[in-house]
């Protein structure tokens, strides 16, 4: 290790045992018997051998204790949620029949709207925090409501339970489908002005705002032009969904006819920038990804969501090999499960349904999903110089797995080494399995 | 309820609340605040309306306490895994990255050949019957391996635990792959007769044996003829998997030139009966489907599997309108799931994947899948008289579910009605709602 990356922070945490990660080059780097030190800033401060404990304790002068993991065990990076909407866990697990845009009049917007009640808000946005930690979601970017109060009663409630989050509050001047869910033109850059002022003020370490237009079906020209502005003067991420469905990309085409593509619409309203992230994307062409290559632009993967409301098969592989930066998301509640080991699965499993149609089209390894849900969200979210994974000088986002825990769902006939350990936990672990989950070198699972 | 249904046994249980099940007309019956009596044998004497307490109770003059569901409680039929692999489950949720046959002969046959040792059999079948009941499994068809004594250490495991369960030695003298995984035609046919034999001496209530052909590549002609034989003399269910992959097709059509279809191969060995179930048939053809109407021969459809080996997208609505009888199997550990919620997901992933590529498809609701998972299993197993619904003089195999466990997998944010739990149970649960599993009237869970 380079002394220049030596902090000078003291080191107040070190585990030792099995680690694993991603890096750019290698979808699993699986490091056995290490020592990994975080300091009191919470970033990490040293991944060496375990045999070198002495001299990494004489070089880092560390007096606390070091935790020794279990050979069931090992730690992993966090888990990236790149897409969830906070405000429709309430209903998670149902409403699931309808395509995309009956699905939102008839259960979504309903709902959205009750937001106005900030003690229902309380309650569900309590109820998906907790959750989504428990299940490993160190990041989440969250799509709340148009209700600037609510949404910032979200960002509060990720603060306290100290997820590192995105939140935006939703932005929609069209909806023909239940008049009083929406805003007038200028009451939504307002309400987003005085959402972000807010937020801003409240100096969280790490829950910040992103500018979030619900997507060009529900947003006029004008709203899109002038959030992008806002966005931009606040140096602000953004986020909204793209072509998740062909009937949404037909009604795209016919709201702004002038403009060729989707991607188009977003772009020549200034909000494809190298902090946005865009969810589905399913029938994206291949000029479009070159588009979003060019600009920086990410993806966010909802598989199940796709799958549930039949919307579209995404090819992960196009994507990638258009260098378009992907992470994987829940999308709660068109994807009905909270937890990104439900992302992971779904997400092989489309590549192995598009696998089964085309077989020429090679599936991804549980290695590569993996990356997507973990270093692949962090750089999805731009995200990557602080989390991601166990690299020195990033923030120490991380959960501690116990494939063997009581009563938990996995049975271990013999010991058969930690990728295979892993392996069993994607496909069939759960939160029981998770018996710690640290956010910047915080332990915030167990929940006290 | 007509006098002639009521039983001369006493009425030894009686509970009262919510019960969802699925009959031949409706995919999913509610029966609110509803009194269902169990009597000494294990069979459901009585449902009948909460209010009428006082008339049944005379009537029946059962002395028994009442139990009372809370009001996120219900009680629905036990679940039905028509296909499962109880020798692979040593290394289920791992080695899904290669198509069916390499699978067989990298991952498979080398763990299945293990089984000459009976205290590896030992621990692995006891984990695997703990596990599928802890997961509501009340009735399982299982595929052993070809040693005979540790197929009947799984019967006699299943027995213990009170499963319902029907085991097969597994028959085959062909194996290119692995020369010492395989039998002798003689050695199969007596090891066949001595596990029949043996297991049905044991007099077990609800476990009982099935011929096990592996398939037709690892079956001579004569093989799969004598095995016939040995069914019909004993009256026996069969079992076997058919069309799984199209590289397993052509196999067989170079293995059994003369016959036109895979079905036929079956068929022309006088397997296919009234009491066989055939697992996976992502690839038959309208004719195959219609000889297997003919023949009374059921399907068990595997999703997970089918996608995880990247084997076929089954049309189950194809199946259906072919009037076959169709359960759902995890098929361990082509599956990387015992559970058979994760076979209720996926059946329906598998539709709605179906639908994305041609919208003219109706994916399944959730109330179909929840019919296939446990009515739609029984009859695939012709084991409808006895179980699958709540119908009164069946066996009472049913699972007390409560979707508001505290530290479980869901979050209820209002009261919402017994529909809406059982949706939520069916997309987000897990073994940590299922209180309670009866079998035949017998609590097998919480496992003692
Ligand atoms: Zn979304
Ligand atoms: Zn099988």
């Amino acid at each position: 290790m380079a002394d220049s990356q030596v902090s000078t922070a003291t080191v107040s945490k070190v585990f030792r045992g099995t680690f694993v990660h991603s890096t750019q080059q290698d979808a699993l780097v699986v490091l056995e018997d290490t020592l990994l030190g975080v300091d009191s800033n919470g970033k990490i401060s040293f991944v060496e051998r375990g045999q070198e404990l002495e001299n990494v304790s004489a070089k880092f002068g560390f007096k606390c204790d070091v935790t020794q993991l279990s050979p069931h065990e090992f730690f992993m990076p966090g888990l990236v949620d790149t897409h969830i909407h906070a405000s429709q866990y309430s209903y998670a697990g149902t409403a699931l029949d309808l395509p995309l845009l009956q699905w939102l009049t008839t259960y979504t917007f309903p709902v959205e709207s009750q937001y106005t009640d900030l003690e229902f808000a309380r309650r569900v946005y309590t109820q998906v925090v907790k959750r989504t930690l428990r299940n490993g979601t160190t990041t989440a970017c969250y799509f709340a409501t148009i209700h600037t109060d609510a949404s910032l009663l979200l960002a509060q409630i990720a603060n306290d339970f100290g997820q590192r989050a995105l939140v935006g509050k939703v932005c929609m001047d069209r909806n023909g489908a239940l008049e009083q869910y929406k805003e007038g033109t200028q009451e939504s850059l307002d309400e987003t002005s005085r959402f972000i002022r807010e937020l801003l003020k409240r100096k969280y370490l790490l829950v910040k705002p992103v500018m979030t237009p619900r997507f060009a079906v529900s947003c006029s020209g004008e709203l899109l032009l002038k959030l992008s502005e806002i966005a931009k003067n606040n140096n602000l991420h953004i986020q909204s969904h793209i072509s998740e469905t062909k009937e949404e990309v037909k009604l795209v085409k016919q709201l702004f006819p002038d403009l060729e593509t989707y991607t188009d619409v977003y772009n020549e309203h200034n909000l494809l920038t190298n902090k946005t992230i865009m969810a589905h994307g399913c029938h994206l062409s291949d000029k479009e990804l070159e588009l979003f290559h060019k600009k920086g632009t990410s993806l966010a993967h909802c598989p199940n969501s796709n799958i549930s409301l039949c919307s579209g098969l995404l090819d992960v592989r196009k994507v990638l090999s258009h260098k378009v930066k992907l992470g994987l998301g829940t999308d709660v509640a068109g994807g009905y499960s909270a937890s990104m080991l439900d992302a992971v699965r779904r997400a092989r499993d489309t590549s192995k349904a598009l696998s089964i149609m085309d077989p020429t089209r090679v599936p991804l390894t549980f290695e590569e999903t993996f990356r997507l849900a973990t270093l692949g969200g962090s750089q999805a979210l731009s995200m990557d110089g602080q989390t991601g994974n166990f690299e020195v000088g990033k923030d120490f986002d991380a959960l501690r797995v116990n494939v063997a825990v009581p009563d938990g769902p996995i049975d271990l006939v013999q010991y058969d080494g930690p990728k295979i350990l892993l392996e069993k936990f994607l496909n069939t672990g759960d939160d029981r399995n998770i018996l710690e989950v640290y956010v910047a070198g915080r332990k915030v699972v167990p929940i006290e």
